[in-house]
């Protein structure tokens, strides 16, 4: 591991030295920014593992010439309701800037919208895709694919990505409902983290190189694997984001993004499946109090909490932001 | 329980038998003919819990008077990709038997349709209407709720339906990929013919009526509850179906649907929701060639099976149905 320096900043410092290390790496200004507003978005919400975490990945990818760090992506209507969207090979954050307000607006006069997303790196949390989506006032879906990480249920060899899926649904006067999860029984991020606290990890959580069961989460990363979440139908949720990733947008499905990557670290070329629904437009015009009657319902419930609730509790509790950056790398600013 | 006589019949001597006794009871022609075709499709393909096991509860239905058997959908286009179907109260075969060419052609012709069904009886596998669409070249989803039958995690109470998912993809030449999972760690089909055998069943799946793990599907049934499958990630998604079929449908929700029945046994007056997308339409023509090279790695892995594979390999292994009727219905044939 080569020396880093630690970092504590109040939020706009820390910005500044973000977007300032990934335009000397290579991105330009609207790039770099896109990245590093995705990154501190969620550093503020407190996802630490998709936050700054994931900026040596960033690095990589500019140095490495994977990324396009100037890209800016083509947004097509083939449809009214469909849109395809090539990335030219650049990170996701500004893509996904650019095409939000398209979706929006589609959504919002056609009912519903789907949008396939390719030549894209993505390497963020994927709420911050439908979060925005819920806030304008709809319902979204959003899911996406990645290197080989976790087995189908009944193997033993990595062959799905982590495969997140993240929900958003609107409330008023409240922030949305959001829920953002991987197919994995647990998030990459939260593995690696693990592994480096020295934590034990649940069992059915992965498998070591042997394919037997383990805690250690060393031994999933380093030659072993990560398991679906809920035996069989996590695999089938796996399934199903393969082929709205990589099947219906003509992206790599998750082992062939291996094959095509270059092992920098950083974030594969790959695809991603975006739907958004105009819930007002499908003839219930009591559908948002009625929704949030549910919503109440539910977290009055003894012992349960709402999904992603934790993490708007946290939003904006610090203002200031910790992280490292390669010694070279941080005497160079 | 009343005493009951057994029948083991070709399926079309089946076929008759159960129809004559749906429109005993108070179906026309066509409700009794779809309502069978679907008990009869399932029983086909093996999933003896979704097909004349659910009869006595169509007949209860019927008998309270909670369903219209004589009844028709109208089904609207708000939108060019925005259905909305009314069943007015009877049950769901006829109503999907006539929104399903609809749902192909709005899919072919805009890429994408989205249908809300509300007033209608559910009460069958929720694979038959996404294979269906499958066949047709679509990639299909479909969800709905239930009476509260599972708890959200954390919680010790029902309150989300058993909620099942279905998706389909088409392939060529072959079966279309379909796989149908209810929200709850085990079918509720699967657990009631557990607590018939006297089976018990894995930990996880279930509470007694103190909110404490159990193996006895008969303590979960009566007065436990069922839990979600994979923990939060299971009831993030059973969230999902609530708010797609109730919240989008305006349909009630699992909670409220119970305090609306009559506890007939019989199916709950709600909602479903369905999306039918056209993958030729997004803009990658290789797509069906490409999804099918995933289908066979994957299927090529040691120990992984794809879903939705044995029902087709049992498919039509007997031409033989058995059921069994109460004796005074039997007595009346």
């Amino acid at each position: 591991m080569p020396k880093t320096v630690d970092f504590t900043l109040p939020v706009n410092e820390a910005k500044k030295v973000v977007e300032k290390v990934l335009r000397m790496k290579g991105c330009d200004k609207e790039n770099a920014r896109a990245v590093t507003d995705v990154m501190i978005r969620v550093e503020i919400d407190g996802c630490v593992f998709h936050g700054l975490f994931r900026l040596p990945g960033y690095i990589a990818s500019l140095e490495s010439g994977k990324v396009n760090g100037s890209a800016r992506p083509d947004i097509k209507h083939l449809l009214p309701s469909v849109l395809r969207v090539d990335g030219n090979g650049g990170f996701a954050p500004l893509v996904l800037e650019e095409v939000r307000p398209v979706l929006i607006q589609a959504a919002q006069t056609h009912g519903i919208v789907a949008a396939s997303l390719i030549n894209t790196h993505h390497f963020a949390a994927l709420w911050c895709e439908v979060e925005p989506l819920a806030e304008a006032g709809l319902c979204a879906l959003a899911c996406t694919n990645y290197l080989p990480a976790v087995a189908p249920f009944g193997g033993r060899r990595p062959f799905f990505g982590t495969n997140p899926m993240a929900f958003g649904w609107p409330r008023e006067g409240k922030p949305p409902f959001v829920f953002d999860q991987a197919s994995a029984a647990m998030a990459r991020g939260d593995l690696m983290l693990a592994a480096k606290a020295n934590e034990t990890v649940p069992d059915g959580i992965g498998l070591d190189q042997n394919g037997q069961q383990t805690t250690d989460p060393s031994e999933i990363l380093n030659g072993g694997v990560m398991l679906p979440f809920g035996r069989h139908k996590g695999s089938s949720i796996a399934i199903m984001v393969e082929l709205l990733t990589a099947g219906l947008c003509g992206a790599p499905f998750s082992h062939e993004a291996a094959a095509a990557d270059n092992g920098d670290g950083g974030p594969p070329k790959g695809g991603e499946f975006i739907l958004a629904i105009d819930p007002s437009k499908f003839g219930d015009p009591n559908w948002l109090a009625h929704s949030d009657s549910f919503f109440e319902e539910l977290s009055g419930l003894h012992g349960v909490r709402l999904p992603g609730s934790r993490r708007h509790t946290r939003r904006g509790e610090t203002d200031m932001i910790t992280f490292s950056l390669a010694q070279d790398l941080a005497r160079e600013l």
